[in-house]
């Protein structure tokens, strides 16, 4: 039975008390927002075995999967804990008057830090029914901000999405926090009326091109503009030169098979594509290798999606299958193409589009030049893999890579996004809407703030993190300086 | 006589010279683009005495002002060059590799900093020929974050524009650099051929609600969407409470009408409405005060505009005029209009509005209660500004306003916006169409910046600043926590 949609009257509502329940986490001090997601955290971990069954029910995947996902989830909002903690992510900065300032005129007293931008709505994807789902890494990283969130429920797993919220909201009530602070919402219209509504002031999605891009429509069409961090699709192309496939080619085939299979190939780092030297060996341990049986996908829909754009990708001139796995009445075969770097070349608006499920596209190169070429054919990606000896001269090709990637590996494979200070989980367009940002790792914080800057204020008037006594003991920028630290 | 528009033929192979520019220019290490800054920022005040009287027979401004901004010109090149030798831009990143990472799955080594977005189409402003112009502020960032730039002249001033350029095309070749990294191009159609042109990857824009909205969607609309930084127009209110008004009203007024008539009330900060308490002296103070005479405006365009919207507004039912300077042919009077804050909230969408010229509102309240209901009654504004007693409670007024300002000020006037580390010139939107980033101030950097994590990279192959060995010895981030540093 389809899980009931929001009713279109009762989204206003619903936002009047999302804008409430703003107001109010926006003026709680980062520390105290910190203790709450470590609340959080700690509950949705605590209710595995309620959490677990229902999305093993509601998306296929499998169990030691989804606690993994689940934990990973709790790590998440108590990493954002521990940056709320530390204050790195106010950015503060004071700049004391100066009447010498060589600027030609004096300079005033200016002090900056960061503020919740407002808040988010949250597009919930269907691959990681936890993780980027209600609580989230989008949902975490805009709460951390301090801003309220609505969740526009993926259709994928509606009862999960309430069961997760209904986790979520109890543990805010047992932190003194109003519940309304996180609500979910199902159903298209009412997702499409929430982005709309002036009360919501930046959105976060993680889907597909075409859903995404209609979303980044609505929002850049609106009365008043506001910013949506989409992460809509990428290749994750992989480049293995001559020596690696020569000294290496067990092992890149083994790595590949595993990266692009697992849980059925619908990771949106999954590589799909490995460009190979034409006449090595690695072509053919790739055909002989048995690929893993199929695994069920998320949903009939995402199954259906898969069976279609995979029929396509084999009937193009241009391809042929070089290996295929078992396939099973709801689980479709992993399915390895081939084709030629040439031939790629020709149709990169086909070839080189993402296909989420468990398939890729093994492109047979002769000189490592065409490598170069091939990598600049590439859109905007999130990943981009190098396999190469250290040695080998990969520079330019390194250097091509991270112009349209948001994260280049050399020698590893790009599924398994880890969630560090350093990641990087983003890039050109159509990777993501917003290249300057990321959606995993502490720095997805900053999508959700807004600098101000306050001129001559008196110290009561300022946030804690700018008062000359800075009470938190924050790191601030003093005079374009770091200032000295005290943690 | 008209200046000549570029050629639409001209604009194509005009950016192929960009691109070409821009990937050496990517390649350049921080330290050296600094020195080129620092050259073309003194070879440009070095031009003073050929560019003033070019931007002073093109713009009307008087000669002092334009020397300042020419002036504050070179500082901006300047004070982006002291971050570019600091390396606080490039947030370096270092996790190292952690098999016990409590995510649940090993952490991979995995290093982040910013990489130049791309070429960055920049559109000059009218009212700022030097400062927000060919070599102006969006530029000087955009070329510290290293990329290359194409400037779409502003009509006002194309001779100093073509001058400007070439000034700057000198000192790059003085510095080996090719002259290509700075373009100009002129006309409205090829502005916007180079918008939509895949090539350029980012744009900054200064100038009218209507004309940055037309040029966000087009940005928007591409098949690959840009990010578009444009800063729009804002009204800047000011919030005079009763006892600021009985204590400091002299020199309110005054402060007051020097900041909204300099240089004709030409500034986007320029403060468009000022609260006063109803029966207070400080309407009849202003009444009273002679207001200076007109000056001539930018352009005979601007002027028609003035001209038109001031009508409009003085003829709205609900305001009155307060005051009115002297006037002469081509020298609009400056004009204090009043009205009351019930009527202003009656029709917000019109007496809010940005009149750019020597114009604002007097709005007279009973209760400083009314205030912040006025403050919510804005949309988002650049500035934002409360005149009171520091021992006074307007806590919650100034909440509101920074809720809708990217700079709230205390006893100080919007106009002057002071380039320093600290400074935020945006807000949300109409003030800006982003938000999240500021265009003045070395913050602005940022805008122009696309982080890239590399992943397990051997060290020959990383960007300097993430090399174990740190070679310019560059701020960093090492497993969450500021590394030492050596500057």
């Amino acid at each position: 039975m389809p899980h009931s949609e929001t009713p279109p009257a009762e989204v206003g509502p619903l936002l009047g008390q999302t804008l409430a329940a703003h107001r109010n986490w926006t003026r709680t001090p980062s520390k105290a927002r910190a203790d709450v997601l470590v609340t959080i955290g700690d509950a949705l971990e605590a209710a595995a075995d309620e959490l677990v069954p229902l999305a093993r029910a509601e998306t296929n995947l499998p169990e030691p999967r989804l606690r993994g996902e689940l934990k990973r989830t709790g790590f998440q909002l108590r990493l954002f804990a521990d940056l709320l903690r530390g204050g790195d992510h106010l950015d503060a900065r004071l700049d004391h008057a100066d009447p010498h300032w060589p600027m030609g005129a004096p300079r005033p007293d200016l002090r900056r830090s960061r503020r919740p931008i407002g808040p988010v709505l949250v597009y919930a994807a269907s691959n990681f029914p936890f993780a980027f789902s209600v609580a989230g890494g989008d949902t975490a990283s805009a709460l951390a901000a301090g801003n309220a969130v609505v969740v526009k429920a993926h259709p994928g797993h509606p009862r999960l999405s309430d069961a997760t919220a209904s986790v979520v909201r109890s543990a805010l009530e047992d932190t003194g926090t109003e519940p309304d602070l996180l609500q979910v919402i199902h159903g298209r219209e009412p997702g499409i009326a929430a982005l709309r509504d002036p009360r919501i002031k930046a959105a976060g999605f993680t889907g597909s091109i075409p859903g995404g891009r209609a979303l980044l429509d609505i929002a850049a069409s609106r009365p008043d503009p506001i910013p949506f961090y989409g992460e809509l699709g990428s290749n994750n192309p992989v480049f293995v030169t001559h020596r690696a496939a020569r000294e290496r080619g067990d092992e890149i085939a083994a790595g590949f098979i595993a990266s692009f299979t697992q849980n059925a190939g619908q990771f949106c780092t999954k590589p799909g594509t490995l460009f190979v030297p034409a006449g090595s060996d690695l072509t053919e341990k790739l055909a002989a290798t048995s690929l893993p049986a199929g695994e069920p996908m998320l949903n009939p829909a995402i199954e259906t999606a898969f069976r279609k754009t995979l029929a396509e990708r084999e009937s193009h001139g241009s391809v042929e299958v070089l290996a295929r796995g078992e396939e099973s009445d709801n689980a479709p075969a992993p399915t390895l193409l081939r084709t030629r770097v040439e031939k790629l070349l020709a149709d990169p608006a086909t070839l080189e589009q993402e296909c989420f499920g468990p398939t890729a596209l093994v492109v047979e190169y002769d000189h490592e030049a065409q490598l170069v070429a091939a990598a600049r054919s590439f859109g905007g990606q999130l990943t981009a893999t190098v396999q190469a000896q250290e040695s080998c001269d990969v520079g330019e090709l390194a250097e091509e890579l991270a112009e349209r990637a948001g994260r280049v590996l050399f020698n590893q494979w790009p599924t398994g996004v880890s969630v560090t200070y350093a990641q990087q989980h983003g890039g050109p367009y159509p990777a993501t809407t917003a290249p300057g940002t990321t959606s995993v790792g502490t720095a997805a914080i900053e999508r959700f703030l807004r600098p101000v800057a306050y001129q001559n204020f008196p110290q009561h008037l300022l946030p804690a993190e700018l008062r000359d006594d800075n009470p938190e003991g924050f790191p601030r920028l003093e005079n374009g300086r770091p200032a000295e630290r005290d943690r």
